[in-house]
């Protein structure tokens, strides 16, 4: 992993902080391949980019991704650069951002804690460690060194989890919390295809229902769909997107607007009474 | 085209999803460079990608251009390469994205369809096709792939062309739609320098009238200006863009917000009159 | 400066032209490796821009960095090469930008002014020198040009200063304006640590005034806090950045907008009286 080795980058710090800890990486290894995977992972939102990194690291080259989005920046949490089954080494803070990333790319086969000051910047910060700790190490590993160097092994299965809302069937219905909310103002849920009936067929009007911020309980029925383009502009629609997660939407339109639907959000998805 | 071929991506995708299209690129061409030309275009805004595109590409480097909006995602509409007079591979949809940027680099020379699933990724996803269909094709094509192996040939003719507003002459008043808001909150018309009178001198006042929405007749008086700083700040001016194409601005302001235009509105410009 | 020369971008252009410009290194120096540090300084905040480029540069591999925040495209202004004292080349105009990034580097050793045709597009527009003038030059000094033979040469004593805004202090008390906002909303102060007490310990309680845009006198208690963390989420902190300067946030939240701060705000803090 020296010749232009690969190095992703994913963050809540937007551009400019970003920016920075690429220039420490190629600082430290100049014929590395620095690639942004996002700076603008909502501030402090462990479970959106915990679920970035795992619908993108399998798309990108086998190499070195950094992953930071760490509300507890400066209070003790271990930083730690986990090996996987691919051969990725994922660099960031242990608050359960990497284990399922990890898991997309073979699974976590060791891990250590980022501890030998030889691999940070000379000074460290103590609110940018993504630029003193965690892209010197990355750089350090893009360079060659060994992860095993960083620091004391950690037992992959001591490493923190990410906690997930639990996704919950009561006959034909599924409840599922909001995992993030996409550009487009698409929310995508914790659940899965599995979560609904194997034999939904495409097509099938479905009924979701979630209590809004008044605490009245709301109700809209939108289509099963294959693709945006399946229902009319302006119509919403469930959808699996291209992870396998379920999703609500509205073609060329933003759910989460056109329903007041927020990132805590709970949905109750169920096949639709006849009307 | 093969030794550090040059892919650029323009997509409305945002960041991390545009960076997961890069991830595909070099997963295929390890030594491609990539840039991100845009990953904000305004979502569904065909022309609006189609105008940056025709604007930037002539100043990159000769290579694969990939560009990316895409309303039709998941129902029939041909992705499509196409390679123009300079050299480039242009990668998208056949919705008229394209057409005005190869003509701007020597015109459609060829077509091919993006159809031999050789060049895609083993899995295509119904609504993710900039990663499985686009990238992967222009990945092959910046490793030596030729064209024409990506499937049948589209004659260039029969390419969708992009459909534009209209531009209106009525004596000495243009009448022309709004092409895109810039991040300044210029507006970028429909009209060039050569639809106002080829004697019209720079520091001529204008007259600039629209319809609000409550269609109510507005009109203000815009000095037509070589340059932002040819007026005072928070002045408003007629200018012609660093693409030859004639907006409407504010110096050191928005013209959208202190105008209230938005990207549909249709401007007349002509000669003030005398005040 | 020529294999793999580095070339770092920092614009309020937006993503799309600050890629064009990219565009343009690429197609003079195609084995230039060329970072977007920032795209979105906030449009014409020239003191923004010149602490991003000061905090980042020294960050980043020595090479050749192109700083544009320029109010005054289009009308007399130098545009200007400086070379540091570590060997980097800043570009950009002479307006206050580049000197503050330039004294971390080690000093402005020598300038020239970027007047030489031959190093600028074929057509310079009037609106986009980034792309016909900036990028050029930066691509022609990352290909092995020397800055010399950019045009003549301007005493480093003769750059355009950036104009701060002055700290006071008087008593136990220090005023400084917010030099920028950051993503987080977190205020960053003209003032740094050194003009706080040097006895005051972390944890001590602190006293923010300023005036509202009503015009009415507020204040707020904030501790003086080693970290984000050292705080309750929800509550203010005084805090001293990875460049060293003083800034007011609030953990897990924006100062700016709790407070109603804007970037023309300015604060006076003090060591807190009793309660």
């Amino acid at each position: 992993m020296q010749d232009r080795a690969f190095v992703s980058l994913t963050t809540d710090f937007g551009a400019a902080y970003t920016a920075i800890c690429a220039g420490v990486v190629y600082s430290i290894a100049p014929s590395a391949n620095v690639l942004v995977l996002s700076d603008e992972v909502t501030p402090y939102a462990v479970t959106e980019g915990a679920m970035l990194l795992r619908q993108a690291l399998p798309y990108l080259p086998t190499g070195v991704h950094v992953g930071i989005v760490d509300p507890g920046v400066g209070t003790p949490r271990r930083p730690v650069a986990v090996v996987t089954g691919r051969g990725d080494v994922l660099i960031g803070p242990d608050n359960g951002l990497l284990p399922p990333a990890a898991e997309a790319l073979g699974g976590a086969v060791d891990a250590y804690e980022l501890a030998d000051p030889a691999y940070r910047l000379p000074e460290v910060s103590t609110s940018f460690h993504g630029r003193d700790i965690f892209s010197p190490a990355a750089a350090h590993v893009a360079g060659g060194l060994a992860p095993s160097a960083l620091g004391p092994r950690v037992p992959p299965g001591e490493l923190c989890p990410l906690r997930v809302p639990p996704v919950t069937r009561d006959g034909d219905a599924v409840t599922a919390s909001v995992l993030y909310i996409d550009r487009f103002g698409s929310l995508i849920l914790a659940a899965g295809r599995d979560d609904l009936p194997a034999t939904l067929a495409y097509g099938t009007p479905l009924e979701v229902a979630w209590t809004d911020r008044d605490g009245a309980p709301r109700t809209v029925r939108a289509a099963f769909a294959e693709t945006f383009g399946s229902v009319a502009e302006g119509e919403p629609l469930i959808w699996v997107d291209s992870s396998g997660r379920l999703g609500l939407a509205v073609n060329r339109g933003s759910a989460a607007t056109r329903f007041g639907l927020a990132p805590d959000a709970v949905l109750t998805i169920r096949p639709a009474p006849e009307e």
